[in-house]
C-alpha cells in the first residue's frame, strides 16, 4: 500500500462527545483501575507487570503506572513526608482515573501504605471500578528478599520513615483481592487476580 | 456467546515488557502529543475535541486532556500564580507523556501562555513527537466572542493575571502548525491540522 493510501481523507463529523462509554466500546472491554498495595518487596510491581502482559497478549488495552514512570516524572517534586506521600497517591489516583476514562484497564503498583489515601483514590475512581489488590507478603519475607536493598538502609537509619520499619503500613480492611505474594509463585498470583476479574465479568473482550 | 466463554483461561506468558513500541503496534498507529495553545476563546478546546472525534471515528486511539478533566482533578490544588501555572503545565506535560507512552494520540488544550513552559513539555515528550498547534485568533476576536465571559471580568479587574489582558501571551516562535482560528471555520481548522499530520505520515493506521 502506498503511503498516500493510508492518509485520512474522509473526514467524518457528528459533534459527538468521545466519552468513556464510546472508548470502552472501541476497545471491546470495560475499563477499571486495579490498584496493588503492599510493602516494599512484596511483589507489587512484578505482579502488576505480569498481569499487564497477560491481559495485553489477550488483546486488552492496559497500562501500568508505577515508580518507574511516576517518581521521576509527574511526582518528581515530591519527597517522602506524610504530606508529600499523600499528594503522591492523590495525583496517581487522578491519573489512573484519566486512563480509565480513556477506556484503559489501568494497573498501579505503589506501596500506598495509608487506608485514608487509598480510600480517597477509591472515591476519585468510583468504588465499582476500583479493584484493590493487597499483596500480603509478611514483612519478614519482604525484608529477607530486600530486592532493592532498602530494608538494610532503613535498619541502618539511612532511610527515614520507611514503611514497615519506621513508618506504619495499614493493611486493607476489605480489599477486593488478597494475594499471598509471600508464598504463592508469580503464575499462581496472576491466576488469583485473573480469576477474580473473570468472576466479576470485568475482562469480557468483545474483540476476542 | 455464554459469559463463561469470554473468560480469560489461556494465560500466555513470555516476560515481555509491554513498551510503547508494542502498544503502538497493537493500536495500529504511532502515538504523539498534539499540543494546542492560544488565548482564551481562541477555539483550542473546540478544535481539540473536533480533531479527537475525527481521529476516533477513523479508528485511531486518542484522548483529550483539557480544563474539564484536569483543573478539578490532578491540578485542583493549583491556583493562577506564575509558579502554579508553571506547575500546572508541567504536570499536564508529564501526563501527556504517559498517555503517549500508552500508545495514544494525546491531544491537549490549555492556554499555556509561556514559551518556557511549552518548551519544557516539548523536552519531556521529545521534540520529534510533540506537535505544537498555535490557535492564532486575534485577541479582539477572542474578546468579542468571550465564550465564558472571562474577558469582561478581566476588564473589570475581577480576574487578576488574565492572559492577554493583564498577563502576557507569548506566541510560539516556531510551532509545527498555525491555525487562524479567528477566520477559519471549524471544519477548515481540523482539515489544516489533519493535512499536516498526514503530510508527516503521523496518522498511518494499519488497522484501517
Amino acid at each position: 500500500m502506498k503511503e498516500q493510501d493510508q492518509n485520512l481523507t474522509n473526514i467524518k463529523w457528528h459533534s459527538l462527545t468521545i466519552d468513556r462509554d464510546k472508548l470502552e466500546k472501541m476497545r471491546g472491554h470495560k475499563s477499571i483501575v486495579i490498584w496493588f498495595t503492599g510493602l516494599s518487596g512484596s511483589g507489587k510491581s512484578t505482579l502488576a507487570n505480569a498481569l499487564n502482559e497477560v491481559l495485553h497478549l489477550d488483546g486488552l488495552s492496559t497500562y501500568v503506572l508505577d515508580g518507574d514512570n511516576i517518581r521521576h516524572g509527574l511526582c518528581k517534586d515530591l519527597g517522602f513526608s506524610d504530606k508529600d506521600r499523600e499528594e503522591n497517591i492523590r495525583r496517581i489516583g487522578e491519573v489512573a482515573n484519566l486512563f480509565m476514562n480513556a477506556g484503559i484497564i489501568t494497573i498501579t503498583a505503589f506501596v500506598s501504605p495509608f487506608i485514608s489515601d487509598r480510600n480517597k483514590v477509591r472515591k476519585i475512581v468510583g468504588s465499582e471500578d476500583f479493584i484493590e489488590v493487597y499483596c500480603a507478603a509478611d514483612i519478614k519475607v519482604c525484608e529477607k528478599r530486600d530486592t532493592k536493598g532498602l530494608y538494610k538502609k532503613a535498619r541502618l537509619g539511612q532511610i527515614k520513615d520507611f514503611t514497615g520499619i519506621s513508618s506504619p503500613y495499614e493493611a486493607p480492611q476489605n480489599p477486593e483481592i488478597v494475594v499471598d505474594t509471600g508464598s504463592l509463585d508469580l503464575k499462581a498470583s496472576v491466576e488469583k487476580v485473573i480469576s477474580y476479574l473473570n468472576k466479576k465479568n470485568l475482562l469480557q473482550n468483545d474483540s476476542r
